[in-house]
This record gives structure tokens, C-alpha cells and sequence, in this order.
């Protein structure tokens, strides 16, 4: 080999050296800086993590794609998935993905995502079932009535502005990808209720001393509320409830269970729904 | 004073120094070992934390109890609820409850208990609502579904060996106190099926090609099975299974959710058995 080859080869490793280290440390402090809600909002962007999630992404041709990084390992094995769809991917090292990461146990994926815009167009929630959320705080609860949502076919769910934020990594991974199919809006909930109320929109609440909902009439479209895990639903909004419902507890012991989790009884309340309007 | 007076006096605030620190490091060390299951299974005894938990606890007359450690505070608030009940209660600092705890955020209030015998009688099950779990791994579900059947009065749950552990400090959280009054048992879940199935009892499975739960018949009693979350029931069971069951998904979009949580599927299941048997 002649000099200039010798030369050529070096610059060319080098060059592939610099470009294993794809990940400069302003990327990975901006990817890092999203796990706060704060720096979610500054960027209207977020981070979604897991195989099962970004295979639901990218499968829902979700257009807010900003980028993905993923190991080679990923890449191989999703080579059909991802090949043709105008994706930006960047394969990082597993070592990196954990730099980047908000869990524990490293994820083979992450995708970096601009956040939908936020608006609801009260054209869009008539004559729907909607599912509204007063102050829910546990990201696993609220995650996985994302995903009843989207089971049932609930299209849209409009949350008090101190719910939790839909965002959240531990949310997003309880969603298991149903983030990408229902609307999550965030709203002043007491006036948006008040004026469903004017509109004649039924207005369903959750209350321990509400009536029973087997035997009570449900209407097939209608705001379904459901209250913050200690207190319930706050007083304010009382007053525009026009059916107040509760799942009978079968247990006879006197020192039952006083209540259930929000999102169990919001599973129960839904299936009751759609068996409702489907026996309709 | 005399010098008498004063040796008497320096023991005894040397003797109120020691009462202060009342946690040895072993009674520490041991408290704290049974955040491990392998732990509990030793000393056949488990930990329960928090206001909550530890109410409903003594509310019960729960016999299992040890030991109960809570800070002055929570005494004072509580101090109607443990007089008279012969509790062993040991005062301790927030600084070492945090040292004994399993969360990050302190509790006030903690307790060693005992574990209840594990032995199953097929006579306590028999007419019953049974649930059966195959190899259920979060602990947040695991402890929903206890709530969930306190709720629905299911006196029995009975756990594949693989299942979480329902001592662990996560599942008893989720709980709320169920624990107390919902028995769980573990066994070996293949042949627990496999001879309830030669003495004819019912037994729902869940499956997405099983039939639609709202319009299948359901009996009153039988076992219903949950199964893992990723694998489902495992297929050694399948053939015992006499009614596959599903919940109907009402989204008609194409890319919509394949699964619910299975938590949320419990929770509809038991929902519609207990809703049809009050209908009968």
C-alpha cells in the first residue's frame, strides 16, 4: 500500500469512529431534559419508549415522528417494519439508549415525538361516549384507562388541567401504544362540563351514594366523569351531573372494600356502557 | 444533692437515651430483609405499610399481627383505633421507619405480620366465584385484582407457584387492604383445574376467539382464569377450560388495541358474572 492509501484508511476510520458516537451530549441532555413535564412543554415534544409502543407508532403511520433510536439489534429483527416509511433512525448502542432512557431496564427503542396539537372542538364529542378525568394522578391509572379507552372505542378523554400528564413515560408505557389512536385533551374541566351541561349533554358522575348502574338507564352518548383517587369528583362540577352511578359491591362483610381503583371502576363503567348501547 | 442522687439521676437519663433508640440493627436488618420474598418465606412473616393498610389491618381484627411500629404522630391521630386492641405498638422516629420502609416516600405507620397458613380445602370453593391466576408479574395488577375481588365479593383467589407474591410490599399497596379480607392461595394451578374440572365445577377461561362474555351464559359459581400478561393461560390448561370467554373490543378502526390490561379484563369479567347472578 502506497502512502496515500494507508492515509485514506486512516481518515476512514476515524471517521466511522466519530460516527459510532452519534449521540452528542447535547442530544442526550435534550432527550433527558424531556422526562420533565416543564421541558415537554418548552419543546412541545416527548419521548416514547419500548418495542411495543414504537411498533404501534409506526404502524399507526403517527406523522409526529421526530426521530428513532434504536440498537442494531432492533433494527435487524424490525427491518420490514421500518424500511420504506420516511422514518429518521439512528442506531445508538445499548449503552447510549440507557443514557437516554427513563427506565431501569434498558428499552432496544425510544422514539423522540412532537406532541399533537391540543385543542377539542366540542363538534368533534357529540353524540360520543367521552371519558373525563378530574385530577387522576397515578400514571399507571391513567395509562391504562388510555387504553380501555381505545378498547371500547372512546375516542376522545378530557382531563382537569391537574391530571397527570398524558406525556409521562410511565403513562405513555401503560397506554401500550393507545396514546397514538384516543385524543387526550387537556381543559379548564369545570367550564367544559358546565357547558355540556347547557348543551343537554348527559352528564354521568361517579358517587358512592349514586344509583345503581345494571339497572340504571345509560344514554349511548353522553360525559362519563371520573374523580381523583382520594377525594373523587370536586364539588364545583357537582351541580351539571345529571345521573349519578355506582358499581354495587357484592360483598356482604361488613369491613369490605370501601371503593375500588379508578381505573378498575372506569373499566366496569365503560364495558357497562358499550353492553348497553350494544344490546340497543 | 447528694452524690448518691446524682448517679441516679445520669443513669437514669442514660437508660432514657437507650429507650430512645428502640430499633437494634438487628431488629432493623431483619425487618429489611423481608422486602425479599426468599426472606418471608423463611420467617413465614411479611410487611405492611402505610396509613391505609394499617388501618384497615387492625379495623379487621386481623389476628396475624407482630409488630407495629408508627412515628408519635400517627399515635396521637390514632390513638382511638389501637388502645385496647393488646397490640404490640413500638414508638419510632420518621428517620427509622424510613430506615425499615420500601418506598421512597415514608410512611408513618408499619407493621410485621405473620403469614396466614396456605392450604387450600376444595370444600371452601365449591358454589363460590373462584379466580384463578396463571403466572400474573405486576405487582400493581396483582394487587388491583385483590381490591377488585373484595370489591365483588370473590372470597378466593388461587395463584399458579409463578404468580408475584402477594406479601410483596408493591402488591399489598394495591391492595388497600383487601389482603386481609380475600384469601390467596397458591398451588399447583394445573392440577388445582384438572381436578376441579373431574368434579364437574365450570371453568372460564380467557380467550381472544372465546365468545362474547356479554351473551354467553355465565353460572354463579366456577373458576374464571386470568392468565400472564404477554403469554395468556398456559396451554397445559386449555383443554380443562369448559367456556372461553371474551370481552367484545367496540373500536372498529382497524390498527385498534389487541389487548386490554389484565386488570381491566378482571375487572370486567367479575363485573358481568356478579351483574348476571344478581339478575337471576
Amino acid at each position: 500500500m502506497c502512502l496515500n492509501t494507508h492515509v485514506i484508511l486512516i481518515y476512514y476510520l476515524f471517521y466511522m469512529q466519530i460516527r459510532k458516537k452519534v449521540l452528542s451530549k447535547n442530544k442526550i441532555s435534550f432527550i433527558r431534559s424531556l422526562k420533565e413535564k416543564k421541558y415537554r412543554l418548552i419543546h412541545c415534544m416527548f419521548v416514547a419508549e419500548g418495542n411495543k409502543i414504537i411498533t404501534e407508532l409506526i404502524e399507526s403511520k403517527h406523522t409526529l415522528t421526530e426521530e428513532i433510536f434504536a440498537t442494531e439489534r432492533w433494527l435487524a429483527d424490525n427491518k420490514k417494519l421500518v424500511s420504506g416509511k420516511g422514518l429518521k433512525i439512528t442506531p445508538v448502542s445499548a449503552g447510549e439508549i440507557q443514557k437516554i432512557s427513563s427506565f431501569k431496564t434498558p428499552q432496544e427503542v425510544l422514539a423522540v415525538l412532537r406532541m399533537p396539537e391540543s385543542h377539542i372542538n366540542p363538534a368533534d364529542i357529540k353524540d360520543q361516549l367521552v371519558l373525563a378525568l378530574d385530577a387522576i394522578q397515578d400514571p399507571g391509572n391513567f395509562g391504562t384507562m388510555i387504553r380501555l379507552c381505545d378498547w371500547f372505542g372512546i375516542r376522545h378523554i378530557v382531563c382537569s388541567g391537574d391530571t397527570a400528564d398524558c406525556f409521562n413515560p410511565k403513562v405513555l408505557q401503560a397506554t401500550m401504544g393507545s396514546i397514538f389512536r384516543v385524543n387526550v385533551w387537556y381543559t379548564e374541566l369545570f367550564e367544559f362540563i358546565r357547558d355540556a351541561s347547557e348543551k343537554k349533554t348527559e352528564i354521568y358522575g361517579t358517587f358512592t351514594e349514586g344509583s345503581n348502574v345494571y339497572t340504571s338507564e345509560l344514554t349511548t352518548s353522553g360525559i362519563l366523569i371520573l374523580g381523583n383517587e382520594s377525594r373523587g369528583i370536586r364539588k364545583k362540577i357537582w351541580p351539571y351531573i345529571t345521573q349519578k352511578l355506582v358499581i354495587p359491591s357484592f360483598n356482604r362483610q361488613q369491613d369490605a372494600a370501601d371503593s375500588l381503583n379508578v381505573a378498575t371502576a372506569a373499566a366496569i363503567f365503560c364495558s357497562e356502557f358499550r353492553r348497553r348501547a350494544a344490546e340497543v
